[in-house]
């Protein structure tokens, strides 16, 4: 069997079970980053911590930053302290913190104490902020020079450390005073045209531009709607310069926030799953959203438990009940999301309750027509009982408008009152629409029943 | 009345109203970005397209830009050719080419023909490309250099355009041989450390990473995965370069992306949904996605037709078919979501079914057995009936397990077959599984008919 003919997946375990760590280096390094990252995770649980092992603590930070989180996680928590502060040491510092943040508290404090002093200090500061603020979100690698320097010197660091500075943003560097304060911005261009012995006092551009260490995502993302820049210093409360944070990652940080919009819709609760994660923090995770489903569901199926006797006396109602409560969902879900995306864009506001409902109502009254109008076809061709037509063309019609004007106004409210729409939003939806849409058939029938049952 | 007495909003009506452009400038320059979108939003679409005639087109332009998209291009097609030529010239190329290409084609033609003939044959490449591919996505804003120039010209150049290249990322130049392909990469930081004489042939980095206009967002996905660069070159099929692809326009698209995705999956179709589109067009687009599934839960609804005279004898399983068609579809859609998650990672590939399948298995059994536990407890409590019991949660039980199932293979199965899983995987998982769901409730019950009805 020659290598050729075996898969990258089956390529790379057998490097691992052979231990060839210069054979996993470099069959990675040949991978396309999709092909690494499946190959890494179709290793299972303990091959990916041995792969880390094996490989260099660089090679191995890569390859850390390249699995998803929840198994670049796992797998550094499996490694003794020594293996695991070698390859921590080489992420870049955003990373580094996350690392430190994600590991339980023993194993963190057990891998910052092999960390350098300056490095862990780092460290110390970073996982004091939450993810979504400035501090969770910059880089501590960027250039920093005294407001005393001359641009001679300037250019001299930059000659001299240009290896270590390979990985950073250079368009800027960043001026400040002898006791940390940001003073100024030093475009790296600006250089180019001042005479070396001038101070960098007078190239560089004072006030700059800069957000606190606490400022959160949403209004990092407003800096960048408001700003053509490529990064934003931060500075600390006291004005000190703490860190950079980058256009890409605020990007980046937008994209896995609406990916977990998405997860959340559909009921992946308490962060992230991943098939590889064990399956009773799965299987909990999953039960804690559908056990709150279950009781909302056996709720509203109460009403038709309390209208059995029309039930009983229109038995043909029973097939139109499960279809009244999913289309009016459908409805409603496409209100919600709507709503979402107004809230993300900015053109609606929480409080602007009035305006959703107003944006519901002709869809509302004009899908529910339709919608309506088609169910009751379907009933009259199957029974040819124009009544039984009537009921339930009409209470899907009455239903899909109320499942628009809540889908519409249920996410505003929710934000409003601090809760996440993307979560509960659903839940409470189909539970209004599925009570609404069962009282409104049963009751229609209920009234009707002489002609139904004629 | 003042106008601090105004909200922004009604501030910037008034001002529109009166005709007041420099006052729109001002009120519109001090407010954040979020302010801004919502006020100029609250317009109206005759308002918002006025506003746009009284700012300068620089100005107008960056309003445009702020905008939501499909605001932006319905504003820009009700000015009159001119003015909209005039601000369509100030966008950004990429934003300029997005526009020309959203707007109808005599507009579109006739703006271009405003444009300078540069510009307008820039606009002409660039609309030729798909929103999704390196050039759709890419800048041409960007420095390039001769191969025969010499260091002391390109410092002289960025001297002598600092203010044009204000706004562009000077990380990089990229140069080029006479025919215009793409040979090299000059660092800037590089000049500071080199002879005005030197060629930039001699300081440049050569033969340098690019990728082709017609790479699909996946694969810059990928590229930016595999390096740490803020920006790539793109170069047509004859290697001459054609712009430059920043890492923050990649992770802004896939932010937009994974948005698409959340919509997709609540029946959002046909494009972004804004109120204050026209009604007509709203109503069509959620009818496409409504009236398909419509139709589905009618085919599923049939199941239960079928099965009259077993619901006519046990009338209490009319309760228990909504919820088990509902608690089905919440246990299939986290399935789903997770599926969708682990091919966005990479983790899991299109043709990996089994995995995903054997992923679910015990997912389905553990959650399928506390699920119909829990409403066969309900189901025995409610009417004192085991055999109620046994038939409703039996088949929750086993319907949960064939929902996961379904929810995490549909997915790659689509994505497989090439079709969009975020659009189609929730009315194929919920068609399958309200029909799986109704014919297990029913056909339990009419085998244990005697001890139900007893």
């Amino acid at each position: 069997m020659t290598e050729d003919l075996l898969t990258h997946d089956e390529q790379l375990e057998h490097l691992v079970d052979g231990g060839d760590g210069e054979g996993c280096s470099a069959l990675l390094e040949s991978l396309d980053a999709p092909d690494a990252v499946h190959a890494v995770s179709s290793l299972g649980e303990d091959g990916r911590a041995r792969l880390l092992t094996l490989l260099d603590p660089e090679t191995a930070a890569d390859v850390v930053e390249q699995m998803p989180w929840p198994q670049a996680v796992t797998a550094v928590s499996m490694l003794d302290v020594t293996a695991a502060a070698a390859i921590v040491n080489e992420l870049p510092s955003d990373k580094r913190a996350d690392m430190i943040g994600a590991l339980d508290e023993d194993a963190a404090a057990a891998i910052v104490a092999e960390l350098a002093h300056e490095d862990a200090a780092d460290v110390r500061r970073l996982t004091g902020y939450a993810g979504d603020v400035a501090g969770g979100l910059m880089v501590t690698e960027y250039l920093e020079y005294s407001v005393s320097a001359t641009i001679g010197e300037v250019i001299a660091d930059l000659g001299e450390n240009a290896e270590r500075y390979a990985d950073y943003e250079i368009q800027y560097g960043y001026v400040t005073d002898e006791s940390g304060q940001l003073v100024g911005v030093l475009r790296m261009r600006d250089l180019l045209l001042s005479p070396r012995s001038r101070a960098v006092r007078a190239v560089m551009i004072p006030s700059p531009e800069s957000v606190l260490d606490t400022s959160p995502l949403a209004e990092l993302v407003t800096f960048f709607d408001d700003h053509g820049y490529f990064g934003v210093p931060v500075v600390d409360s006291a004005g000190r310069l703490c860190g950079v944070v980058r256009r890409s990652a605020i990007e980046a940080a937008v994209a896995e926030d609406r990916d977990g919009v998405y997860r959340r819709s559909q009921g992946i609760v308490g962060g992230e799953e991943l098939r590889s994660m064990p399956i009773l923090v799965r299987s909990r995770r999953r039960l804690s959203w559908l056990s709150v489903n279950i009781v909302l569901n056996i709720f509203a199926a109460s009403i038709i438990a309390m209208h059995q006797d029309t039930l009983e006396a229109v038995i043909a109602l029973a097939v139109f009940l499960p279809i009244i409560s999913d289309m009016s969902g459908c409805s409603g879900n496409q209100a919600v999301a709507v709503s979402m995306r107004e809230l993300t864009l900015g053109v609606i506001r929480p409080r602007e309750i009035g305006r959703a409902v107003l944006g519901e109502l002709s869809m509302g009254l004009l899908n529910g027509f339709v919608l309506g109008l088609l169910i009751g076809l379907v009933a009259l061709a199957w029974k040819g009982n124009p009544a039984l037509g009537l009921v339930v063309g009409g209470a899907l019609m009455l239903n899909t408008l109320i499942a628009v004007l809540v889908g519409g106004s249920v996410p505003l409210l929710l934000k409003r009152l601090g809760f996440d729409p993307a979560l509960a939003a659903g839940p409470i939806l189909t539970t209004v629409t599925d009570m609404c849409g069962f009282m409104l058939v049963l009751t229609f029938a209920s009234l009707a029943l002489p002609a139904l049952t004629g």
